[in-house]
């Protein structure tokens, strides 16, 4: 292996991208962690955690997220502002094409993350003027107004709930007839008074002036549409990878998330996956920083067996 | 699937446990965690723990595990202390036989860690008096003395250095002529002026009057044998899994660990394995939590799959 930049670069500096730093930095590994936002990554729009394990009365998402940033930096990791625009890793060393030059690296970690799937069904334009997929950002625009959720899952249910400490009023609309969340977040939002449930039902548009006014509800068994009067609409009906710099580089399962095996090993020899954009039973940040550990021994076996 | 004691009993509350325990209370199963000791695990022994992602000045193991164990009884998890002598998997309800009864559950989350491993010199008898395999526990104890380490991974390097906090000479010394500790570990040990470097050599015997008095270290490469004064030796050459109680119930890998897929399900369904216990390319606080989480999703799917 000829002379590169660095041994290790990290895409990415969510739990799984912070992690995989600190545990490079502390094998004194010359790695360089990307981020093209904020250090902490999905987390620090989490309102509250409390399943991941350390932090008895749980934390929130931006102080988890500060704690691990901090973490990285007291052990010296090198972070940089960056965002990863493509990739040749066609050659023994992969090139990194950034937003503001090249960089050579003998291994990669992809911990990219994944981003809130949109409803398409037009509203973008109100992205800021109602619409939102962040009740950590957005909740506090909505003190004693009328809004509508979408989605039945643990975000869905929690941010929700979340929602009511600032919304008079939250519609949940699901497309199924029962909740896909955990039973906790479930029988919480059952006992919250200011939530109504909409059932089998997708919103199938919305308008307003300026601001969101109307959201339009569909029934999915029936077909029957109505209006509701609404001043916003939190959309969380899951997640897409974040694997656009890819290309057809890598294994992608049917969803786009990166295959990997259990070293978090992608198609690719040297180049690995952690946290929420690849293949994996349970997206969490105990499982993503996981991954982060695995994929930097991984890649310190790859560079042994691959000398100069 | 017929009425039990249990949705699930967790067995080991180190990381693994505990952070299945969290996960399971949070899905309102009804969950019974089981420790022998005290919860915690092997974290409880270990002096610093600084590549947990959250702690950005690291943390005591100790604190950690009261840290994740006060979170778990927070969230209402149910822990008891007793022993499983024996398992009985062969119904579609498993048994587990204690040291106090009996219990009955759907499914089980086998998270019983490993320990460390013995020399089988004759070191037995000086346990406690000179012996000891936990630096933390016992490194006050040789203020001011000389001691013996032996091993050459991240624990025994890592241990090592603490014990020159207390001891006034470490001798450490490894099998081959290379450290296997990560490098930053590595390079605290060859700067610390009060430990000195025995390569490719074992510790052959040990005797003494009460305490420790002398140990005697072989080389493997030349066969040449020496006794070195000292009052202690701190055994540090690997884990053996906790898995006395599993029989011949499950499939094992070579060394005794518990073999499962990504999902951490074993060979017989509704029995999981969570964290130092089953065959993983790394053995750590973040894989550990990771590994108790993933392990309840699964054993709440096993769950809905086979209803009553």
């Amino acid at each position: 292996m000829s002379e590169t930049d660095y041994d290790l670069v990290v895409i990415g500096a969510g739990p799984a991208g912070l992690c995989a730093g600190i545990y490079a930095a502390r094998a004194r590994m010359n790695v360089l962690v990307l981020e093209k936002a904020a250090p902490g990554g999905q987390i620090l729009i989490t309102d509250w955690i409390e399943n991941y394990p350390g932090f008895p009365d749980g934390i929130s998402g931006f102080d988890l997220g500060d704690k691990m940033h901090n973490q990285a930096k007291n052990l010296g990791v090198n972070l940089k502002t960056a965002e990863v625009l493509s990739m040749d890793v066609s050659g023994e060393n992969k090139i990194l094409h950034l937003d503001d030059g090249s960089i050579s690296t003998k291994t990669i970690i992809i911990a990219t993350g994944a981003s809130p799937r949109k409803l398409n069904i037009g509203e973008e334009k109100f992205i800021g003027k109602g619409v939102s997929f962040c009740a950590t950002c957005d909740a506090p625009f909505f003190k004693g107004k009328t809004v509508v959720a979408v989605g039945g899952g643990d975000t869905a249910v929690q941010e929700s709930i979340y929602l009511t400490k600032f919304a008079e009023k939250v519609y949940l609309v699901h497309r199924r007839d029962e909740l896909r969340a955990t039973k906790i977040l479930r029988e919480r939002a059952f006992e919250n008074d200011k939530i109504e449930f909409i059932w089998d039902s997708v919103v199938s548009g919305m308008d307003g002036f300026f601001n969101v006014e109307n959201v339009k509800i569909k029934n999915v068994k029936t077909g029957e549409e109505k209006t509701i009067k609404a001043d916003g609409c939190f959309v969380w009906i899951g997640i897409i990878p974040n694997t656009g710099f890819v290309g057809d580089a890598l294994k992608l399962d049917e969803q786009g998330f990166i295959v990997t095996d259990h070293t978090m090993a992608t198609s690719v020899p040297g180049i690995f996956a952690a946290g929420d954009v690849r293949t994996t039973p349970l997206r969490q940040v105990a499982t993503a920083v996981s991954d982060g550990s695995v994929a930097v021994i991984s890649a310190e076996h790859f560079i042994e067996n691959h000398p100069d």
